[in-house]
């Protein structure tokens, strides 16, 4: 087990009816912005129950933080909370509005040029503003983590951040928020909370017993609850599990002391900049086929995972491997996300663009191994066709 | 799922040499009270190392704290604290000397007499001060969690406590640390570390997907490490996983939103209050027992502790049950532990006495479904002879 550091301060408060905790959490003096994706929760009366919760604070509310949040239009959040004097930020939707507050956060008290924020990784955060989240969308694990991903729209640079200042300070979770979204949101969350883990998890052998037993468990509830939480939306077992599982994912535990991946990440980030994928649909084309290319490097895990997440105990190694990375990709399709470039109409010509833009961000050395060059990252590519 | 709250802002630094980080996690103008079991830290060289990675600060050590801590041993720590005005605490060992810590950290600024604290299960607790940990030994999970027991050896009461105010702030935790612990402490480590699993585990179903897959996948860990932490104690994986596995089976984690036995555990704490047996090896006695004189309220989960961590497939319900509960046992007796209460030479005038002292305590109606009464605690016990 490699060394480590964990720390995630984060209350969570989980629940049916937990919006009612909201009040306690939040200092009764308190200068509140609400900051809201689309009109869900205003239409669903999410929004409605939050104002109500937060009974006679001032409250403001900024609408309109998009999918793969921008930085133009989260700066407009930043000046209304320097203008209005506000002093404590409440995200309520999903991963995406809960990454562009944890940015609005720290680009309030931030000196200078708030770009610089992500620039430097967020390693130039010294301080950040207190927030909470109301969790609508469980798929990022954003509610429970210090990082989060901003778009410049100017120049489609996809660019993550982290910082000890933007843990959520708390985050609400009422899994009967899930019941009105879209089937298309519900099937991303599953894709991503899922490769979260494997970014985690299908790696090389470091003796991390209880990280690998605690994201195979999670892998294998994933596999189990995917389809359910499609088929019965209203089933509170099924979407409570899928929204503590997609927090478990990437709350820091299952990859404190263990080899991480992410460059199914990385390739993703650019096929969401260049071609607007959803992000979760962009795990799912490159996830099989960074495996297959990988398979030499991760022989261990993928052995591990075959037999642990997939109970494929027939045939030679190699077969085994195959029968896993096919039984990945199934699931995906499973819950109705397509894995092949193809799929989206994509063709070669994505391929060239998207390692030009690997190239120009200067991800040349991804993986745990460091050894996804862009020529790697081409094969992963042509894999995906 | 059952609601619930979660929350846990301990840092945990964890790996070979993180001994050295302690100096960045202590304020400069601390002035800090070193707390002390036995005389293992000083003669193993923990507590020079401690010392000097505090450099300047300024130091006192209070010794002594002893296994089952008591109240009379604390309040001289509390008086030590007060008369030096010092103003943190560093535990360096075990469970008992950081239960100690937390105790004397509620303490030191407590209105009254602090047996109050206890009386109250530590609702009382209004603020303390701020403390770290270096865990020398693994089996409580103190060092990340904001419970504790405490003795009062006059009555031989064993009263826990829990505050949000207790939480460490930081754990250092060094496997190696551990490589020279007697054999019967790290026996002791891996049972403790058990039955906390299994009284957040063993109770019935209740949709809790996650949890219940890392509370098998620790059990599935200690199972396949137990045996070998004692045969080869400077195995660096095997102690790490020991002491982040005993870590993380009383941290919160895996009791979040199901139900909670805890039965073993008190009428555990009778049996070392009155013949001071080790903790860890009154729950070997109490537990196979209780499971047996359970097994109906207890089937569903039995049946799949029986599955999922056991492997047994083979005969029906009753003798999978029956199975999984000699497996049990026999994992105690293989790192060394008794598990019938003559084998500590005790017989039924024991049954009496300890069934006197939980009626006495109030103890009647245990477990998760309140219905271990005293003859059901008497039976549990008889079947433990």
């Amino acid at each position: 087990m490699n060394s480590f550091s964990f720390y995630n301060p984060t209350r969570i408060i989980f629940g049916q009816d937990s919006l009612s905790q909201l009040d306690s959490q939040i200092p009764q003096s308190a200068r509140v912005l609400i900051l809201l994706g689309g009109n869900s929760a205003r239409h669903n009366g999410t929004l409605d129950e939050v104002t109500a919760a937060l009974g006679e604070r001032t409250v403001f509310e900024f609408n309109g933080i998009e999918p793969n949040p921008s930085y133009e239009t989260l700066m407009e959040a930043v000046a209304l909370v320097r203008r209005e004097k506000l002093d404590f930020l409440l995200a309520v939707g999903g991963g995406s509005v809960i990454d562009g507050t944890k940015f609005v956060a720290a680009a309030v008290p931030f000196d200078g040029e708030p770009w610089g924020i992500l620039e430097s990784g967020g390693q130039r955060i010294e301080r950040a503003l207190p927030f909470g989240t109301v969790l609508t969308l469980p798929a990022t694990g954003s509610e429970m983590n210090n990082g989060g991903v901003v778009t410049r729209k100017a120049t489609q640079d996809k660019l993550p951040f982290r910082s000890q200042h933007v843990f959520p300070q708390f985050s609400v979770m009422d899994p009967t928020k899930t019941y009105t979204l879209p089937p298309r949101q519900i099937a991303n969350g599953v894709v991503d909370a899922f490769v979260h883990i494997t970014e985690q998890y299908l790696t090389y052998p470091a003796g991390g017993m209880a990280q690998d037993r605690f994201a195979e468990g999670l892998l294998q509830t994933l596999v189990e609850i995917g389809p359910r939480a499609l088929e019965t939306p209203q089933d509170y077992e099924t979407r409570a599990n899928l929204m503590w599982v997609a927090t478990l994912a990437l709350n820091g535990l299952i990859g404190a002391g263990v080899p991480q991946d992410w460059a199914t990440h990385m390739i993703g980030h650019e096929l969401t900049a260049l071609y607007d994928i959803d992000h979760a649909r962009t795990l799912a084309i490159v996830l099989p086929s960074l495996l297959q290319v990988q398979r030499e490097d991760k022989r261990g895990k993928l052995l591990q995972y075959a037999e642990r997440v997939w109970h494929i105990t027939e045939g030679d190694d190699d077969a085994r491997i195959d029968q896993a990375i096919a039984h990945t990709r199934a699931f995906f399709e499973s819950v109705g996300i397509a894995t092949r470039l193809g799929d989206y109409d994509l063709g070669p010509e994505a391929v060239d663009a998207v390692v030009a833009q690997l190239d120009k961000h200067g991800l040349t050395a991804l993986g745990e191994h460091k050894n996804i060059n862009l020529d790697v990252s081409r094969s992963i590519l042509n894999a995906a066709l």
